[in-house]
């Protein structure tokens, strides 16, 4: 989930200083119009790690912006009158009014994730909560509110870096307290509950943008670009209450740094090296399978990739290694009659293994966030509501002692070319190209935007995606077998316990 | 929330014995349509208390409709093959497909109420499943699915009777069991758990209908009419999925009779009495207002009734009693222009009491679902949500400490006649009787429905509407004083523990 934000994005100080002008006139006209048309109060949510910037972005905002129309509400505290009403009543005497900006730092969501990681409330007390979040920010959407709610993020060195650095400045020393440091200490549970907190309350009309928060200009730019483009689309819109996104689909990379790029395509295993290690880990995957708790887990693989990654090959590798008995590989393509007459799920429900045994996709529901977005086989709102319905029917699945090890085959364009065109040549691999997998390969860029948003919006602490060099089929299947092996010791680690 | 299910509705033998052909033949051509088109499959839930003829119902409706494409699950404990899947996997497996009738006895819900009841999980845990559950069903109605929920509702004594009856006959012995038993006898804990579970999970797309259990005449009409409407509605829609209530918005009370009906307008208080009663009933709440624990309380009471109702009078009979510094009251007209820019509750926000402090609310945030619904001053999707919102609303005030009390004064149209007459003759009250007062009273029965849909759906067990008797103004005020003092005491009591 925090994949994108932890790339190292940075904005160079030459092209800050050429754009920001250009966005605040952007902003301000665009402020100005929400005020004369009073069309619908904008409500801006800056949450996220201790440190990573949200006072100075508010601040900048601000100074962006025309200040006597915004509201900035720095909560903390509750105070005596607060005490004596119902929690939420803070918020409600705060909201802005139609035509106004109201920036809340220190928000709605930050008493249940605190007191979640302090141990204080339990999980399911967290999830009730959050519950009632969303039918309060629902509640705000249906009466017009435009949320746009920001996470500041920072990896947990770049945490550390940022406190030591403040602290070493005796002019912001002041500003790290033992707090801070003891949340610093927190760090991995913090992750762990913000990331569950996050994907439970993006919900399509007020979803959250992570945004890295370690370099200032593009914390600036990208929170104030994302300000602009939701003021101005809903402002342009003549259709009262827009019931989409506020931001655009994919994840605001203003500066061109995707998931994807950060795959090392170079990697390679030399032949005798792969022939050692594979038969290493295949030996160990066996073992593994035949262990004594194994009987109480199930294990889903998913396989997915660009045509031609070299998911038949992957998987081949693992059911080498394992008792014909216990697997099944399950090719995805279209669905059959009788799977088009129910819901989108269904298919891969009925596939769900048994207890002890192994379920290979290749290829699965991701389809829906991949070839289905970007062919149009389904409606935006469709694709749009598969990921809250991927990440719900995963957790099913891993609360149910199911190990979830998703992959994604990564290969860059020209190898996919060489690849094609090899199995052009070679007879019994000729089935294997078809005019469709050409097209397809037209469309790469819109493949690359869907598998970053896939990647960003699916890849959860309980069901993560491992994203495989897979330029060289050797090191892939290695990397492939090694993941999976870790996977299954550590849930029978867990089991143990 | 069970109020209109224990009006002892029935249906004649007469009148089923000419209805029923009807509407069967309706039903059949309903069934035909939806297998020749199939668009959309049906999931009709089938839930309630123990032997209110859950089981017959079911054995009806495949008697009525052609068996072959009814598929009826009745899920008792989990089988191996399921226990070795998550839990929702028996349920997705019985899916029905598009242009077919699944009918499910033993739901998703009957786990998470049981086990509630029981004591195996918290509140917590009941509202994270049943959020579950939301997510699950939104997903089958994101699918196309119509999910027709039905929550068959006997009152204790009819319980009691019915189980009693049972055990009697030879021939319906068996099917009293021990179980059955002991849920009688944890009645009012069902009953609580059941209505906040059907409360949260009445969703827009797939609310309850809850349906008096207790004569079968009554029951299999009230569902076969229902299922047949909502079968229409969709077929007949040509818009995919309806992001409509699949049932009409007013509870179906096929025999006429609705729960205001069940008000005994004939009750009478004498003057002398009543000046006896006012004077002990006064000084109670005085008394209780002056409580050593009433600091940790805040009352809101609501008053609502059609104009002429009484609404003043009770509300000065209340403020006598009271310290002037302790209570406001707050008369809801038309929004003002900064509250119009504002969320629909947040002018309600606004007046909520200090601690220790009473808010009389002269009309109130019910407005939206009476008048503004009525008089169609806001659209239908915006009352629709609004019986949700407003109980999220009452659910937080009295979580903090509020005591809920909320007034429906009923007269009938005779007496508002009367009243309506008497003010226009005495000039100090003519200003209290406007055009708009004639024009309400034209609304009559438009006025009726929507209170009677506002008390199903508004009425919980932790702010329930009290229904009072207000032909005369004696018996009213003095009604309405009793009950907040026993209010008032219920909730002074529950804070001594």
């Amino acid at each position: 989930m925090f994949e994108s934000a932890e790339l190292g994005h940075k904005i160079d100080k030459t092209r800050y200083k050429r754009e920001v002008p250009i966005l605040r006139e952007a902003l301000l006209d665009a402020q100005t119009d929400l005020l004369q048309s009073r069309k619908f109060p904008v409500i801006i949510l800056i949450g996220g790690v201790d440190c990573a910037g949200k006072g100075e972005t508010v601040n900048i905002l601000n100074e962006w912006m025309d200040p006597r129309h915004i509201e900035t509400h720095a909560l903390r505290n509750l105070t005596d009158e607060e005490l004596e009403r119902p929690p939420m009543w803070r918020y409600w005497r705060s909201l802005p009014p139609r035509g106004k900006i109201g920036i809340f730092l220190g928000t709605w969501y930050s008493a249940p994730l605190i007191e979640n990681v302090y141990g204080n409330i339990s999980n399911a007390e967290l999830d009730q909560r959050l519950e009632r979040i969303i039918r309060f920010e629902k509640m705000l959407c249906d009466e017009g509110a435009l949320i746009l709610k920001f996470w500041l993020h920072l990896s947990k060195d770049q945490q550390k870096k940022r406190l030591n650095s403040l602290e070493k400045d005796p002019g912001t020393r002041w500003r790290v307290t033992d707090t801070d440091w003891k949340h610093y200490k927190l760090y991995d549970r913090f992750h762990q509950v913000s990331e569950r907190m996050l994907r439970a309350t993006s919900s399509a009309e007020s979803p959250w943008l992570i945004v890295e928060g370690n370099d200032p200009r593009y914390r600036y730019l990208t929170i104030g670009t994302a300000i602009h483009q939701a003021l101005r689309r809903r402002l342009d819109n003549h259709e009262p209450p827009l019931k989409e996104e506020p931001f655009p689909p994919i994840t605001l990379a203003i500066d061109g740094v995707r998931v994807l790029h950060t795959v090392d395509l170079t990697k390679r295993l030399a032949k005798k090296e792969y022939e050692t290690e594979l038969e290493q880990w295949q030996g160990k995957l066996n073992l593994l399978s035949r262990h004594k708790r194994f009987h109480k887990l199930s294990v889903i693989v998913v396989f997915e990739g660009y045509d031609a990654a070299g998911k038949g090959g992957a998987i081949r590798r693992i059911t080498q290694a394992l008792d014909a008995r216990h697997f099944r590989v399950i090719p995805i393509a279209a669905p059959t009659e009788e799977e088009q007459l129910q819901p989108y799920l269904w298919r891969f429900w009925r596939h769900l293994p048994h207890a002890g045994r192994f379920a290979l996709f290749d290829r699965s529901w991701y389809g829906r966030v991949l070839v289905e977005r970007v062919e149009g086989y389904c409606s935006h709102a469709d694709w749009m509501r598969a990921y809250g319905e991927i990440n719900d029917f995963e957790e099913q699945l891993v609360r149910h002692n199911t190990v979830v090890v998703k992959f994604w085959l990564a290969i860059d364009r020209k190898e996919q070319l060489r690849r094609f065109k090899e199995r052009e040549k070679i007879s019994f691999k000729r089935f294997k190209i078809t005019d469709e997998d050409w097209r397809n390969r037209e469309k790469w860029d819109d493949y690359e935007l869907a598998v970053c948003d896939m990647i960003d919006r699916t890849s959860t602490e309980i069901a993560p995606w491992t994203l495989v060099e897979a330029n060289d089929k050797n090191y892939a299947r290695i990397k492939v077998l090694k993941t999976l092996c870790a996977r299954i010791e550590a849930a029978l680690d867990r089991k143990r316990k």
